[in-house]
């Protein structure tokens, strides 16, 4: 029988393609991946069982990575599908799978069945798909540890004048270390990176390895949020302008500060988890839910791609100053 | 109303999305844009009616251009969708149309609705898309016309280690330079660029250029051809190697120009398109009808990346010891 891979497309259910939906119904048992994206719909199992009238099953990373021949063995008898949000090969991650399937004596048929992934969803900026150089991820960093080796990627790309898609990184299931030395196994909310944490990481990359291709008032993006969802959002701007947007005025900090000061019980940990609340609420608020990612615009900025996106600026942008003067772009 | 802009995915007309089937059955007119791609399969126009259960028009460049105005006046009073394959935005094709759409008096709501395109069916080829740089395409050379831009694009991703998807030209409803000059209006049958005429452009410029990252021997490459359908293709190798299965064996090339030989009447034109029809043939033999893409691969090939692209070598490849000694591929 076969092992269908299987691409859900950007945003919910109906993003499936007729040809994936007959092979889900074809298939014994069905396995939604769940840890390298997700559907951007609350319910996403039950929305997906309700259409498939069939049982899901959540496949976590250690399931898929334990279980691989118990899935085979599924295979070898009966169709079973492999759901995974965006295209199912847009990373390697799913290869393991795909080869040992190959290899397994009898070979269980393989066969994938691609759906658009942000990749494709760029378009939707107004850049040309052709424009773009290689993709990176922005992870999360934390008190101690801050990889920043995306930042030779981005400088790649734009020393050849292409653009970059940054893809926000998105944690689910993650233990804390504290959880993990005394070997409980429990869960930390997802999180998933938003615009202003990604932004701010790309400077503080920028400011400390004095790169000079990322500049907060010369550097063009385009802010693309939950692509392909029925509340899709797309702003382009300065990195400075996308960051300023979401950031408090003047008096909204003032006001903030004031509590916190008059708060005298609260200890630092408590206030910092609270100001990163409150930049989390503003971010959404501009931005929406997750996923975001963010494009970076290079050097080869073409006069249509600027009038195209243009037309997501924020308010009071310079974005076609900036395009006019620092990446020359003709009107 | 809503213009919606719908990618139709891959191969035939089973690649749409349920959303995108919902958009076009609410649609009053429907538009297939064919210029930039095709569907892979006969009849497509005809399977795609049969399954909308509604007529669909034919858009060519000319249509899309002359006719903006009354697709956009159509939808100021009901649903239209504007049907291409692949993802509708995967080049700035469109973007002129949904500009208009968004600036018209009042304006049209546009809807994207992105699908997989061959720039998320690379994941096929095993390669991660993370390491891909900008793609490039590869227009069909003539006697005097031989266009090579697109080699410098790829030097820029090979120097940084990227793989490239190298896209074949697709040319339909072309006119011949002697019909235009006759304004005559006639169009010649499609053509769709074929992976050994792909390579050959490729060496041949890479010669003329004596450029050092683009090696007969010592660069791997994946030809990418039908991605998504029935009778996918995919073979992996050197390029002299990919070129090579497609070349006639030294007696068929003796039979050949035998045959050649002993037809007297024959004119050089007439002995040229007879070896042009017999590549083609061949090409077609061994690669599969169109349409053919090729990823070159880039010195960041990852263990992962050859062992799965290795599944499809061609008989007898050097695939391993080229990945091993040229690209320092660890084992």
């Amino acid at each position: 029988m076969v092992l269908y891979i299987i691409g859900l497309g950007l945003a919910d259910e109906q993003d499936i393609t007729l040809k994936g939906l007959n092979a889900v119904k074809s298939s014994s048992q069905i396995y939604l991946e769940s840890y390298t994206s997700i559907l951007m719909v609350h319910d996403f199992k039950q929305r997906l069982e309700e259409l498939y009238g069939k049982e899901v099953t959540l496949a976590h990373r250690e399931t898929v990575e334990l279980e691989a021949d118990s899935i085979l063995y599924s295979a070898s008898s009966s169709n079973v599908s492999f759901l995974v949000v965006g295209d199912p090969l847009s990373a390697t991650t799913h290869t393991d799978l795909i080869l040992r399937a190959r290899t397994s004596q009898p070979p269980v048929p393989v066969k994938i069945i691609h759906n658009a992934s942000i990749t494709t969803a760029i378009g939707s900026s107004g850049l040309a798909g052709y424009n773009f150089g290689q993709t990176v991820s922005i992870p999360f960093w934390t008190s101690d540890w801050k990889p920043d080796s995306w930042l030779e990627r981005i400088g790649e790309n734009m020393r050849i004048g292409c653009h970059t898609l940054a893809l926000g990184d998105i944690k689910v299931r993650e233990q804390s270390i504290e959880d993990m030395s005394r070997g409980i196994v429990r869960y930390q909310p997802p999180r998933y990176m938003l615009i202003p944490q990604l932004i701010t990481q790309l400077l503080s990359a920028a400011a400390s390895h004095k790169v000079d291709y990322l500049d907060a008032d010369k550097t063009l993006a385009i802010a693309l949020c939950r692509m392909g969802s029925e509340d899709e959002r797309i702003l382009s701007g300065t990195l400075a302008e996308l960051l300023a947007i979401a950031s408090p005025s003047p008096e909204e900090a003032r006001r903030e500060e004031q509590e916190d000061d008059e708060d005298e019980m609260a200890s630092e940990a408590e206030l910092e988890a609270r100001r990163a609340k409150r930049a989390e609420e503003r971010a959404k608020r501009v931005y929406g839910q997750p996923l975001h990612s963010l494009v970076i615009v290079g050097a080869r900025l073409h006069p249509l791609e600027r009038e195209y996106a243009s037309t997501f600026k924020v308010p009071g942008s310079k974005w076609d100053q900036v395009a006019r003067e620092a990446y020359k772009c003709k009107e």
